[in-house]
């Protein structure tokens, strides 16, 4: 169960936030997602919770798989928070979690609670790295970067060193050996992140890494899995002769490039095309289908489903 | 205010399909959609409406638009026919319409509602009366064709001809002039419709005909609206030596190619398509944007919103 | 080599063409094809030979993969039959062909030449067999369907068989066992085309067929290879949890699914797709991009290039 | 006629790169486009001086419009530039030229040319500008920026401001009121410029500007043309209801955005989007559009054709 996952880690900065907010009621836009056993009257409890404090559902999703008995929802609603304060928002919610034995129950109140924290990991190929700086700066991924770590040098006076640098962001280079792949320092330097982000970084995380982080981690594949695992997804492609090309975003677990799918997108090659533009067009390809995963996942869109699905709203 | 708009007229089929239900209790689908001034609240007591028969939500679509104060929301819910009778189900939304004082409150239990009545009016192409038929024949068409009505003429011997009557669909030639609309004549032959398909037909309705008619028209335009109004959108696209083209699906007004927009769809053209290409492949996006529309209309998920838009859930 | 590999079944068609040529002299449209080991001047001869005989080419493209020292090129020209009848024209890109040790030169003459000679192959699945003859009965497949062979029984009263004997096309039911493929037998039905495709045929053709056959089938696979392989593609694509599903239409060669592709097509899906609405979708793709791959084909667009990839101009 | 236009201005440079070139023999590539009166034999007088010099034709394209007798032509071919050299090179297609009364002869020597140069025009709006920036400094852009003129002021610590000083582009400040254009001022900034790039430059230039500019300029317009011309494309879109917006790069006349079209680029709507997302997902297509344009137009893609049309090869 992964009710109030983030909960005691943030639990001051929500009574900050909650005094704050008694000082005014200007109405402020709540996001709830829910998954539990499904049952009737779940849609009708939550929304009547909703509605008794006044809140003032704008969406919600529901998706009940045929045969599955699971539900789950995702609800925006705009609310006053002087009338509906944090702590008993949560309390309510996690009244119903308990009522329905959800799985998880996880609300968020973006303009309040502090942006998720991630870490990006890169090796030597910088675009989507650099894709997610510049969609960051322009204010269109609502994250914090923690830090980027790379197993790959850079000389201090690259775009992306440059640019850490100006924004106070810690790069940390750890070189990888075949013997020693840094991951107690990875998690030691990951450790206060919501979820990490793999931007084409070309290490396989271990089993051991992906329980102790215990948290999330979303990788960008250059292929259309599970076409094209592993190595070099794009000389595979090219050597197939495909006629389409793709790249993945999907969650990272120990099997490689096995992890459920979140967002997968294609572009059109031809028998002009070269090893080489395959490449450049997989790149571009790479750095949306990255963005719009992380994106999703920051408005709670992305719910893991069965063992290898997604469900995104 | 359109509740139970189809009521009266096959109120008689219904309670034979009560009575039908009575004798089993396999459980079926229903879908509802809502539209009322925005309180809060709704959500909360249409699912709970719904749960306290014992009806299962499936999938509940809500959309507020900002600063509109117009509830709209479309809900999929599984319930036993026993133990919620049409009759009952007919007077709980009843009851909620008058609470919420609906603009637009539509129930259809699909496995048992008689299917949409439509009549498609044509002219001299084929291609989206041919589309429209075999997708009919094939079963991915939800709706009765009544008849169809031409201004143009066709030999016994066409596919058309021939399909309609190994089927039993009556056609109906009616040759216009510009004095001579028959519009009369079509309003007879479309009375008992519920809604009317123009799949390419070339007459302008009038503002008469659609107040008299009473009921939704819905047309394909082949071009991008609001571009490439009127006549020839296609040789109009090949003169501006546009990069796309496009076809759309919207409902009829009295404004030429003016109503809301339905669906669009996009197809690229280069400098090498000829006129002749630009209007085959326009076929091709009229078919199946005109198909798209009907199916997106019969289940319920078009609501007219503002004067010239459309909610398509 | 493969010059003029329809040359003699046709040839007396060719002479009679030629005769009724010598009447008028009203420009026609040819296509040439040509492959060959790479060296300065292709372009400069084949276009020469075109100019010399009065003809006008309207469209060349060249395809020169790079450090392979291979050329490919397909040239649209106008000529006037009687200034340059079909012997002259064929002995002048004998002579080239010759000239650069081609391994292919075809040319066609559309407007005179025949149609290509299909046979189509079904089993159960009736959409991309239905979907080839109405598009055939449109015009929009420049072929002639010698037969079409199924290892399904079908009544007599389908939408197929009213087809196929309204238009004269012969069907045979050929029921195959794990034991007996019948492949003598399609081999005997289709020896006269000029290649095969299979609509959705659910056997496997040996390579023993394939080498008596000697020339090309054309397949639709519903998954976007090379994922998905084999059995029931939309069922693995459902279960990967994939977010877009595609189809491949393809050479057949001895190893299953793994010819040359020839074209692709792909749609997006949701969590909220089935199984059921993965099967329509796809069958939608499998439609587009078998009739696409049969066109392009048709139009000499199509050349093998290096073991596994197609050149599609 | 534009026969060797950029001519007198870099033949300095040519001669040196001449002198290069003859102390060794790597081949290089060239690109070719040709436009001219239709008659037989350009094709085989274009590929046989190409072959003649020991050139090798990698590519060519044809366009011939039908009933229009006009040739257009774009061939790419490698050469030794010792057996070839530049100034002979220059010659040939000079007598090719005069030999069928081309309208356009250019041929450019990518690695060996230098590159054109561009100087961005952009107001307050900064996505367009940024993003060719970013793509010039991947060194995706074959382009030298000789400068950005802004009539909209920028504080020296923005983004791009600090990238320009970083990379020594000049930047100009040119406030204009509705009185005062700046036009000549604009003028002498842009005078050694190749083409002008409005990156969302909210000013309209007179005919006199661009009479007196004498080169090509290219526009973003953030709507699908020609639906949306004027201001406000993307409010113009969200009231009329679309289902889908788009962007579109042309070539600027004195007419407001009715300017050949050279590339369109489309994406998906619904009645969820506001007013601010279709100008973000708008934002996102006018990047992309608008750098594929300019990458066309470099690679000598995209030529003139008739009075409102282009051919993109």
């Amino acid at each position: 169960m992964v009710v109030g996952r983030r909960g005691s880690s943030i639990s001051s900065l929500r009574r900050i936030a909650a005094r704050v907010f008694s000082s005014y009621s200007a109405p402020i836009h709540g996001i709830h997602v829910f998954q539990c056993p499904d049952v009737v009257g779940i849609v009708a409890k939550l929304s009547e919770c909703i509605a008794s404090r006044g809140g003032n559902i704008h969406s919600i999703d529901v998706f009940v798989p045929g045969n599955k008995q699971v539900f789950y929802s995702r609800s925006e609603f705009v609310f006053d928070p002087v009338r509906w304060p944090r702590d008993v928002l949560d309390s309510d919610f996690l009244r119903l979690s308990r009522l329905f034995s959800a799985e998880k129950s996880i609300v968020r109140v973006p303009d309040v609670d502090p942006k998720y924290k991630i870490a990006v990991l890169a090796s030597k190929q910088d675009h989507c790295l650099v894709d997610l700086l510049h969609r960051w700066q322009e204010g269109r991924l609502p994250v914090e970067i923690s830090c980027v770590i790379s197993n790959h040098n850079r000389s201090p006076n690259t775009h992306v060193i440059r640019f850490l640098e100006r924004h106070g962001i810690p790069y940390h280079y750890l070189p990888t050996t075949s013997g020693n792949k840094r991951e107690q320092e990875v998690l030691e330097l990951v450790e206060q992140t919501d979820f990490l982000v793999l931007a084409r970084y070309m290490q396989i995380l271990s089993g051991k890494f992906l329980e102790t982080y215990g948290k999330d981690v979303i990788n960008i594949h250059h292929g259309l899995l599970p076409s094209f695992k592993g190595g070099n997804p794009s000389k595979q492609a090219f050597d197939a002769g495909v006629k389409l090309i793709g790249a993945t975003s999907h969650f990272v677990t120990e099997e490689l490039d096995a992890g459920a799918i979140i967002e997968q997108m294609v572009e059109r090659v031809s028998h002009r095309d070269t090893l080489q533009s395959f490449v450049m067009k997989s790149e571009n390809l790479e750095k949306q289908c990255l963005a719009q995963a992380i994106k999703s996942y920051c408005e709670l869109r992305v719910l893991p489903y069965e063992s290898k699905k997604t469900v995104v709203f």
